[in-house]
Order: structure tokens, then C-alpha cells, then sequence
């Protein structure tokens, strides 16, 4: 069983000092096929794994040609954000608990990961969101976001206001603490605590989801993929806008902050047999009797 | 200004005597200009109007090449319903209030209408849901649905069982009131009511909303319209399942009931200048201050 | 460890065969304690149990000091309508599934039974709904609910229209599925399911959930339990209302059903160590962290 | 028609040059009728107006009998909170949009404003929440609210996760944007717009209402208001406690902060004819039709 990807890097959630001897294993494994394996280099120095190449995390996407991703959905994350550009696939382990994106166990990976990268996988596509933030004429940040672009009031305790616009068109002006704006990867984690709907990740389309809207009329919109949404910051003194939860920028009055689909699509691949609602009813535990 | 649609049909909310001179006032300006104007004729019996040509309800499809629907959004939904294999737009006029679809008041049809009909107007392509009842391994009964299909508990009192399938795949089995499975069209209407999400018309996209479900963890889900969904009842005495809240059918423990998007949109013409925004906006009372 | 209760009626769920060993065993064990037991007649028939005086299910409130109920939540429900008149104690054992008010499991009856009987107890009271059908000047039904009372629209499919009324004082009018009015008790059960909150048990409130309104600002309301609620029935033509979804009565537009707090409560004995939330938190599994 | 309330504080919202002539012209009113009137100095100093005593803020609900307060709600809370130990009623006057305690028009004050001063009025009793911090063994901080104790997490952007108690009974624990503990008055306020019940103003209850919360099966508990709330901060770096968006606190780690309703309640008088309903049906929209 030959692997399909040539060059394949390691990466682990930080700080996690039992990922040392899984990523040791699973590079030796596949060193043994053949497989030049990279380990990234904060990990690699974090556990002293000296027996591979090492590779910078800003250099991953262009070295590698899959990446497997040790931890959880939050280094998956910050994963796909940084390899979006390059269109290399990613594989999920997951440290214990299920994720959404993680979905190997530690204790499955040897026998799961080679024959993912032998071929025997489900590849999913999914959408990243591509942000601009405009003040004035000026461009001052771009970032992609693969779960959601969340506009968020400060921590003075006021609500926001601010426009939506979809492709130029107005759609609703709205005071609250904020707004979450989707993809599908990212319907399950905040947009849903908010009470935005489930998107099946294929479906082509962006949720945008009020969070604790003054008007009890604002409910989540449902528009797709390829609109452009753009959210004009009218009123709030502290307000910031969050990538992922994993990087943030603050914003001012008269901010535009413009939401593209990012062109290119970011594949998992899972192992054979995957269904994404077994996943989904493992992690929300549907199916069981409540009351 | 020339009509690009030879024949005009004429469809108007029966029992309502206040649409007898609209229709008479329209048809003939219509006429005036050269189109050949058909009136169903269940309302031209009903305002005793003989100056135009009948046509059967279900012959209107076969017979005109556009119709022009006045009364409100359940006159537009019913029409829908018959003509959608026949590729025929629909232009909706509403006699007072604000309709979804039916979004051209009555004092001012006399301008729009022959505007549209030349051409100078946005079409917007609408999906319609195809649903199959299957008994044992018997079809028994087919039915569109332009806004949503709908399972519901009968009048006994207790919930249904149920468990639903997507391209085959189980991704719940649930206990409720029932379950809206609905258009982008339908996602303002009783799925909004029951805590879905508003689909944008042109999002491709199907929503899954339950009511009143037991398990607290079960959400909206809104799947892709390639998507084939199934409905399974494993429990319940009285349930019934709805089209469009037009037509139903009893279902009976095990039924599987499968939905498709049918294969044609239906197109409805708007005036120039109509924004979906504007309109919703205006419906659900956006931007006005509620606290 | 004596029963200061000196005659204890035994009640169990009905069509429920595993439930007759239980009975007979927690018979024998009152009686040889010096207790008077009765069993319900249908289920000394059911079971061919003879060993106890049987009593029927309309004379318990009068011939008993305290009931023992076996089953569920739902046997529960049945009883606390039946006794509610005669300020006698229940006791609560389930089957297996931890019910909100049947906290005792089956195996631990033996041990925990004779002390509650022996004042080794928590009392918690629960009030109940009173309501009132009034047809005309007429009225034409009465009876009493421990969870809800529920007014529903029938299996014709379309909404109903309602106006409310808290002391004489006009609310609102709606347009929706139903309206469920919630004690306490009946927070955690449909109006839960509706979107209502939940009451902690001894709160003096009643609730009011609608169920799917049309308006997206109807929110469930909470009153004292000193209010009158009046719910009058403007549009409907199958509208029927639910006493504990256990009996019910057709309703005709224009009938007046008040709804009070009846003067009783009821008292539930816990074993000591009863904790409302613990039991809440294990049926709702709070804590666990589901994404 | 003689006052029943010798000395009347006048106080009006700050920064509101439209104030100046209301407050002369009702100050005027009020003296002429044989009432002693303050007005509250900044509120003086802003307008320049000098022909009523001045007093300072903190000393109005020693110094008057009763105040009106001009302005909204806003204005309203930050005197209630003031004036809560002095049992002194409140006249709430708005100045243009009804208010949920401002309900006296400002062009009808001049009819009104003397009626509620003799007595022609409907008073109605409203809690406060009495809010201690406790860091290690020690009260850090101590504060009232009329509306709500809101815990919320900081800029950082990630949830925070505490541990709610009733009665020192454990209740939850929570991963959130934080929890919202709100009285009668505070539920139409930001408990409402996340998701929580409206309290009637005179139950005796508080609500708990979760911000955003993880876990889909936290949903608003509403406990009597002699229950005494106990949150405890788990995990947060940058989480604060506001009260009635006021006034706020910094939290850490382990911080306790209990929460009882203050002793004395806060009386609202309002004009002969009033009701809440009408009132909270205006706010709400309720009765209309929107969809």
C-alpha cells in the first residue's frame, strides 16, 4: 500500500506533552513506507524529536503534500487557515475526545493513516472566508477564517450597530452584541451556541447569525457562497472583529469589513466509512431521550 | 412597449368579490395591448366576468405563457403548484398587504404589469420540493411543494417518531411535533415560525426544521437541494404529512416519505428595482427599534 | 422505624407485567410493618395480586394517608389529577429511567420507602391548574392539570387565532399552533420542548409558551400564580384543549377557557438528599460538555 | 388636588438640552401647586436653571418624598438603584419613545404628573438584586440592580466557564459568553434579547438566562426571588460582572459573587388606567401580523 503523497508533514497542538511519542510513531510508520515525513519545528523542539526533517509552520504548505493534524479542531484550525492557499489535503487525529474535524482516534491512527494516504479515503471540500477590512479608501487587514468571521462589542458592555449589506444590497441595520458569519465548517462551533442552524458542510452557503439581537425579529440568514457580505460598523466604541477566534482586529466607526468566499476549497480526508452525521449525532448526542 | 408573452393567464384569490373589478380593469389593458388574455374560470364565474377567455385551472399551465397571480402569497403558492412543470413565470399582485412572492400592490399594476411583461424585469429562479409516499414498496401518493412539506403529529395529542435519512445516510431519529422540510421560498414562512432559518431565495439549499422536538440538542440542519431526504415514521397514530398547507396525506407507521428538489425552478418576474432585502425588511420589521 | 402514615395505597403504571413482583414485595414489606396497604384494583387484576385489599382508583384519595406510585412520569401525572383534592403525600418510584418526579429507583425501593414513610423526607409542594371551559354563559367542563394545560390546533394543519387575557387585562392576541399554559412541574416537560424556561419547582409562577407563533416577538411569558389566565378562542375550527395530554375537549371559536391556580397543592415526599438540580441535571445532562 | 408628597425631586437625563424647558415648566407646576421642589444639581447646572433648591445626587432619596424622573429608562435605572434604601416612589416621564418604566408622555406630564402627586395613582412594587463579590474570604465589592447582573466575558474572545448554586445546592456548570441574572423588570431588557422568559413585574421570581451557552441543553431557569444565587468564576481571564450596564467589576478566578434580592422592593407610581400589558404590547409589537 503505497502512499500517494511523497512528502507528508506532522503537525500537534502545542504545549501537549502526551502528543510526543504518537508523533514519533506515526513519522516512523510512515518513514518505513517510504513517506518523507516533516515534523513541524515548535514541535519538533517541544518534544526533541530530532529523527526528522524539520519544517517552519509558515513553511508547511509549500513543503508538504498532506499534512496530518495531531490534537483537536483548534489546531486544525489554525492548520487550514495557514494552508489554504496551496491545496493540500489534511487528515484529523484527534487526542481523545471526538471532533469535528479530527475524527481519527490516537489509538486508530496506524492503521487508518497509511491507508488514507494510500488512497482509501473520503475527500470533503470545504470553504474558507476571505475578510477585508476597509477604513477609509485603505485596505488595513485581510485573513481567512475556515470556521467564522465574528463581529464582537468589547468588554465596555454596550451593544454595536452596524449595516448588512449582501452584495451590495442593503439588508438590515442591527443593534446587538454582535454577529457571527459562517461557513458551514464553523455551523456547529460558536454560530450554533448562538442559535444559528446546522450547514451540511458541502452545502454552498455562508450563515449569518445575530448574537442576542435587540430585535426580537433578527434571525439567522442563510445566503450563498458566492455572495459578498459587508458589514459597515456604525456605532460601538470597542468593537473587534475575531478570525477563527485565533486572531482579532479592532474596529472603528465607519470600518467596512467585506466577506468573500475564499476562491480556493480546503479538503479532509477521512477514512473510509466516514459519515458526517454519524459524527454530528456523536457530538450533540441526538438520538438519545432527554426528558 | 410590447408584451413578449403572447398569452397572459389571469388567477385570482377566489371567494374575494374585491378582485372582480381589478381583474376586469387589467385583462383589458392587457387586451389593448395585444395580448390574448385567458381568465380562469372558476373567478370569472364567481365576479360573472365573460369579456376574456376561461380556462380551467389545470389547463393553464398547457395554455398561457405567463400568468399574473392576484391575491396573496397562498393564491401565488397554489398556482405554483400547478404550472411548475410547464416553465411559465409568475408576476404576483397583492391586494393590500405586502405579500413574499406577491409583491406588486394593486394601484399600481396598471404601470408595472405591462412593463414587466415587455421585458423590463428581474426573474428570480425558485426551487420546488418532489415528494413520494412509499408504502411497502408501493408509490402512493406524489406531490409538489413550493414552500415546504410538513410532518406533523395529529389531533391525538402525542408526538411522532420518526428518523431521517439524507442521500441515504441516518442522521437522526427524533421525537416532536413534527418536522418542516422546506424551500428557501417556505423559510419565512411556518419554518420561521417553528425557529428556522431564512434562506435566501436563491441559496441552494433545503431546510430541515423540527417542532417542538423532545431532545433540546436537535437544531435546524439545512442540506444541500441535491440532496435526497427521507422520512421515516416509526411511531404515531395520527401523523399526516402537509404540502404547502394545500393538500395532505395520512401516513401510516413505517411510510417512508422521500423528498427531492424537482428538477424545474419556478420563475417569478419582479418589477425593476425589486430587492429581496427591501422586501423582507419591510415583512419582519428590520431596523425598527423593538426595545 | 414506624409509618406515620397508617394506610398506604399502591398504584402502578397499567400494561406493564414486570411491575406485579415489585408490587407484591413492596406490599409485604409495608404490611409486615404494621401499614394497611391497598392496591388499585386494575392493577391487582392485572397482576392477579389478592394478597392486599383492593381499592378503586376514584376512592383512593379518600381511603389513603399516602400513595406509592410505580411506573413513570406519566402514572405520576394520572394520580396527582385523581388525589389532588385530598392533601395526601405521593411517592414516586421509576422503572429504570429516572423520571422528574418518580426519583426513586426500584431497587432502592425497599430500602428508601419505609423511611420516607417513617418522616425520613423531603416534602415538596407543587400547585396545579384549575381550568374552566365556558361556552356562552355556560360552563361546560372543568378539570385540574399538574403539568399543563395545552390548547392546540387540530389536524386540519392551519393555525389558530386566540386572544389572552391575566386578570382581565388584555395581553395580546395570536396566531399560532397553541399556547401551553405551565405549571412548575410542567416546565421541564412540552413547554420545554416549545422554548419556555424552566421553573424551579416551588417558584409561585405559572408559564405561558407559545407554540410556533406567527409573530416573531410572542415570547413566553411568566406570571404569578395568583392570576387568572383567560384564553379566548377567536378562529379555529378543530382547536382542542389538553389537560397533562392525559384528557381533552373540543373547543369552539368563541369559548372562554380560564385557567387558575387550584387551592391545593400537592406534596411529593423525596428521600433525604433530594436535590431538584441533581435530578435536572442528570435528565438534561448538564455539565457535559456536548461540542 | 393637594400632593400627598411634600418635597418632589426633579430629575432628567444628562446631556439633554431638550430637557431644560420640561423641567422648568413641571418645576414651575408643582411649586405653584404647594410642593417643595429639588432639582438634581448637574441636571441644574446643564440647563442653567436656578429658581428650584438644588440637590446633589446622592442626596435625593434622603432630601425628597418622591421623584420624577425625565428622560428613559436608562435614566430611571440609575436613580432606582440610588434611591433603593430610601423607599421613596418613582414617576418616570419619556421624552418621546415610550419607555418600559418611563410611561407618562412628556406632553401630558402637566395633566398627569399632579393626579399621581394626590394620589389618583397605580403603584406598583418592583425587587432589586443586592450583589456581593468575594474574593478569597473577603467582600471586594457591592452593588444594587433594578435591571440585571450580567456576567460576561471580555475582549479575549473566548468563553468563560463558571458554576452556578441556588441555595448553595450546585446547579451547573457552564461554558459561556456569560449568564444573565435578571428581575421582573430586567427580563424585557438584555435577558430578552438572549433568549430569556418575560417576568410579569410583580412575580416573585429571577431568572437565570445563559449567554451563547456551549452545551445546546442550558436553557433560562427562573427561581424564586428568596433563592440566593451563587456564581462562581472557573475559568476566565478577562471576565467582569455589570450591573444594569452601569457599573461593573472586574472578576477573577475563584471569585464568588452572590446575588439576593435586596429587602426593600422600589415603588413605580403610574397613571390611573395603566397596564402593563398595554404597555409591553406596544413595546413588543404584539397583535400585529408580520408575517
Amino acid at each position: 500500500m503505497e502512499s500517494l503523497f511523497k512528502t507528508v508533514a506532522l503537525v500537534g497542538r502545542l504545549a501537549t506533552p502526551a502528543l510526543g511519542e504518537p508523533l514519533r510513531q506515526l513519522g516512523t510508520l510512515l518513514q518505513r513506507r517510504g513517506v518523507r515525513v516533516l515534523l513541524e519545528a515548535q514541535v519538533a523542539s517541544e518534544h526533541g524529536i530530532t529523527q526528522f526533517e524539520q519544517v517552519q509552520r509558515q513553511d508547511i504548505g509549500e513543503a508538504a503534500d498532506a499534512i496530518v493534524v495531531m490534537g483537536g479542531d483548534g489546531t486544525m484550525l489554525s492548520v487550514a487557515r495557514l494552508v489554504a492557499p496551496h491545496n493540500i489535503p489534511l487528515i484529523g487525529i484527534n487526542q481523545g475526545r471526538l471532533g469535528f474535524m479530527t475524527d481519527i482516534p490516537l489509538h486508530e491512527m496506524e492503521a487508518i493513516v497509511p491507508r488514507i494516504l494510500a488512497g482509501e479515503s473520503i475527500p470533503e471540500q470545504r470553504i474558507l472566508l476571505d475578510t477585508t477590512i476597509i477604513r477609509g479608501s485603505e485596505e488595513i487587514h485581510q485573513s481567512l477564517a475556515f470556521n467564522d468571521v465574528v463581529f464582537s462589542r468589547g468588554s465596555i458592555g454596550s451593544m454595536i450597530e452596524f449595516e448588512i449589506f449582501i452584495d451590495q444590497q442593503f439588508v438590515y441595520s442591527q443593534r446587538s452584541d454582535g454577529l457571527i458569519v459562517s461557513t458551514p465548517t464553523g455551523s456547529t462551533a460558536y454560530a450554533l451556541a448562538s442559535g444559528g442552524p446546522i450547514l451540511q458542510p458541502t452545502v454552498p452557503a455562508i450563515s449569518l447569525v445575530p448574537i442576542c439581537p435587540q430585535s426580537l425579529s433578527n434571525r439567522p440568514i442563510v445566503v450563498s457562497d458566492t455572495s459578498e457580505v459587508t458589514f459597515l460598523l456604525t456605532r460601538g466604541q470597542d468593537a473587534r472583529v475575531y478570525f477563527d477566534n485565533q486572531s482579532d482586529s479592532e474596529l472603528r466607526e465607519m470600518d467596512r469589513v467585506i466577506i468573500r468566499r475564499y476562491p480556493n476549497t480546503l479538503t479532509i480526508l477521512h477514512p473510509l466509512g466516514y459519515n458526517y452525521y454519524d459524527m454530528l449525532r456523536a457530538k450533540l448526542r441526538w438520538g438519545e431521550k432527554l426528558l
